[in-house]
């Protein structure tokens, strides 16, 4: 995600976020979309476990749906509603909540390799959304 | 959106979810991103109007992705996560009222039919939301 | 999808593309992107037989992307490039025929309900981008 | 994107195309959604030259939608159909193409600094869908 920083440089108008927060907030999400698609696949193919990682793939679909839009609303600047941006944040930082704690118990219980990344790509993606959501109050 | 009820009562484990108010929940949603998606593009045709409709293509658009991801998550009922159904029901309601409120002020404004007809869906998504959030209660 | 029809009509300046096979199209490319979401998670409760449905999940989730994608395509009608859609069009119909032909599969193999239903949606958008391919020529 | 790599190399099953032009064209679909989707943001908020970027707006909207659909497919490695991949690079190269020349328009003609950045990201995309095909041939 190269191009972040330099999309909001050359913007005619930025909104009045931090910029600082907000590109690490935006690359945080598609990272956290591409990450929860591939898990969901990857469990998909987890033969002896399929059967275990029903909810896990499950809440990444969810997770990778809703951090793309998150990342497509912040990628946007022009004429922001301040409400929805809020709470889009915190349905973002929701979903790569359950979706990290989920990855993280088959780290631990089954040895995912796949989840423990993902786990990582969600806690990020919660934290980069709650700094936004503390910067944006 | 022939198919909405007959995958709900054709799956094996479906959620708690009243099942009325979740498929008229999901039509709207999926009628919405559709509605949504060709308002902002009948508003970026509109030549002589257009600078006065550049919020309402930004709130189009944020609608838009919203309404798409709220549909694709409540199309899913094995091993759902409660909260997170809920904010993105919050979020979805909030969209829909932002962009519903802005689309009927160019009805009146400047007579753009394909406003009205938005604004139409976005009201019908808003309350499908608020129902599901009352039931899901 | 009841306001695909008045959206196109209240366009300030249609694309040449024939309204009917339009509407028709943009409603079967959405009505495919809910049954395949829905059909990928209802496999996913199958216990018994989940191991089956890998791949079926698999080509759900492509398929549900892709329509979700073309449905936003052919909602926009100003400045179309016209070689963009022809092959939009085409992706749309082979994830169609691709996830069509592997759910009949399991109707025949399984008794699966759910699958039965979105064979028949997935039929209806190929039918549909084929027609829109053909009038398009 | 930082995790793109890790998450193909803990695949239990990897698809048989080549990790590392895979893994670029995944970046670079996920690059080209963000850049094209605050590109057309970015667009909406050039007041005097609003009307002359309707055309870049609506091409900006769809190469993003094809993108991160083209970005979701091949981000799954099971059970993957080799004509739908294929087609799928096929629409996302044809999009990146016709957006990029859109896009370097503007930077030669009205100086959009936005529009250079994302003409960068689209050619990116183009080259890594088409060294795809080839390798995929």
């Amino acid at each position: 995600m190269e191009h972040v920083q330099q999309m909001l440089s050359t913007h005619p108008h930025p909104s009045g976020l931090d910029a600082g927060a907000l590109a690490e907030c935006i690359e945080a999400c598609f990272d956290c979309a591409q990450t929860c698609t591939a898990c969901a696949d990857a469990c998909l193919a987890e033969e002896g476990h399929l059967q275990h990682l029903v909810r896990c793939i499950r809440l990444n679909l969810d997770c990778a749906d809703i951090c793309d839009t998150t990342g497509r609303v912040l990628s946007r600047q022009t004429g922001s509603d301040a409400a929805l941006i809020r709470v889009q944040l915190q349905a973002c930082a929701t979903a790569c909540r359950a979706c990290g704690d989920e990855c993280a118990r088959h780290v631990e219980g089954m040895g995912m390799e796949h989840c423990r990344v993902c786990a990582e790509s969600c806690r990020r993606c919660e934290e980069a959304c709650s700094r936004l959501l503390g910067v944006a109050a």
